[in-house]
């Protein structure tokens, strides 16, 4: 299995549930400026012409795009893990969940804020629009451990997007208490710690590289 | 089963999807800006505290939100319809589409450009940022009669989708041809020529209900 990623980008929600799963695969980082390959050099974008990680090739040859879908694919792959969905109810929830994060938090709220192009006044639309979701999830958080009633694919896509608060400074993370509590907590989960940590140093190395070539 | 939406909204995807199974729904229309819900005036931010549609409540009273989530409910609950996943290889197809079509297209893309209240910076760069998922569509599109090998809940979002470049000037349908030939030849559905006829309605309705108020 190949996992294309960039360092702290939402690939890592995939890497979180491959080291959940105690499943390897071949990690390959894509340049998110040149969209080369770093292993190779290759033109990324001849594996997905959207230029987006993740991506994911099945040991079958199958090419997937989405992180929602692959996500979901990783969790049907490896049931013993137990990071899908443990009933149709379930399912439901954990498709609602998925596509919260990916469509409020990950493309409403984050992504102008992530965006050095973005102008001011997208990121203060974007802020104006989706901030109230925070308080909506803060809510829902407020005596629960997870978004199902158990870790799930869902807590690794949602933890990856709450750790781009480190760089989105109108985000403060102490107004949601709740989700703050929650991300601290699941940043201590051995498979979430080791993904932070790596891809942690692969993002230094990614700035110090474009500083050099500046 | 109750279905919130709004008209010519996202909500009608569902509306698509429930028509193609041939089955009943209550419908309950939610004015976009009140969200107040137009059968009693009840207070539609108690449903969904988000004040989205869709949101749907099943026949045991579970209340689900989020389009992809409704959709694939819907799919799994009337199997015989057949506009669900009819394997596992098309299950993430279908999670991909589903999740392409909400973070790429609808929030990315379109939903900037229907806000009266996005800044025309947000305008823009929605579509610098978003246009090339067209492109892709286009070409993906070519020689196809569906995002799946048949009609599935993805096509019944993606026309709905595709529905709103009849507001968004910027995006001319006429410079994908695939996209547009595929919007034509759906819209001639018999479920989706319903829908949309039964939604126009509504919505004019919805705008006469407004200018009387302004």
């Amino acid at each position: 299995m190949d996992l294309y990623f960039s360092p702290l980008a939402c690939s890592m929600a995939t890497r979180i549930a491959l080291y959940e799963a105690g499943e390897p695969a071949n990690y390959l980082e894509v340049d998110p400026k040149t969209k080369a390959v770093r292993t190779d050099g290759s033109d990324f974008n001849k594996v997905n012409p959207l230029g987006l990680v993740p991506t994911l090739r099945t040991d079958e040859g199958v090419v997937l795009t989405e992180n929602a879908a692959i996500l979901q694919y990783v969790a049907d792959r490896f049931p013993r893990a137990g990071i899908g969905s443990a009933s149709n109810a379930e399912r439901s929830r954990l498709h609602q969940w998925l596509c919260f994060i990916g469509t409020e938090l990950h493309k409403g709220l984050f992504l102008p804020l992530l965006d050095r192009k973005a102008p001011q006044e997208a990121k203060t639309y974007a802020v104006e629009k989706y901030v109230s979701r925070l308080d909506y999830l803060d809510n829902y958080l407020k005596g629960r451990d997870f978004l199902l009633d158990h870790f799930s694919v869902a807590d690794a896509y949602l933890v990856t997007v709450i750790n781009w608060t480190m760089a989105t400074p109108p985000i403060e993370l102490a107004k949601w208490p709740n989700v703050k509590a929650y991300y601290e907590r699941l940043r201590q989960r051995p498979s979430i710690a080791r993904a932070i940590a790596e891809e942690f140093e692969l993002y230094k190395a990614e700035l110090a590289r474009k500083k050099a070539a500046a």
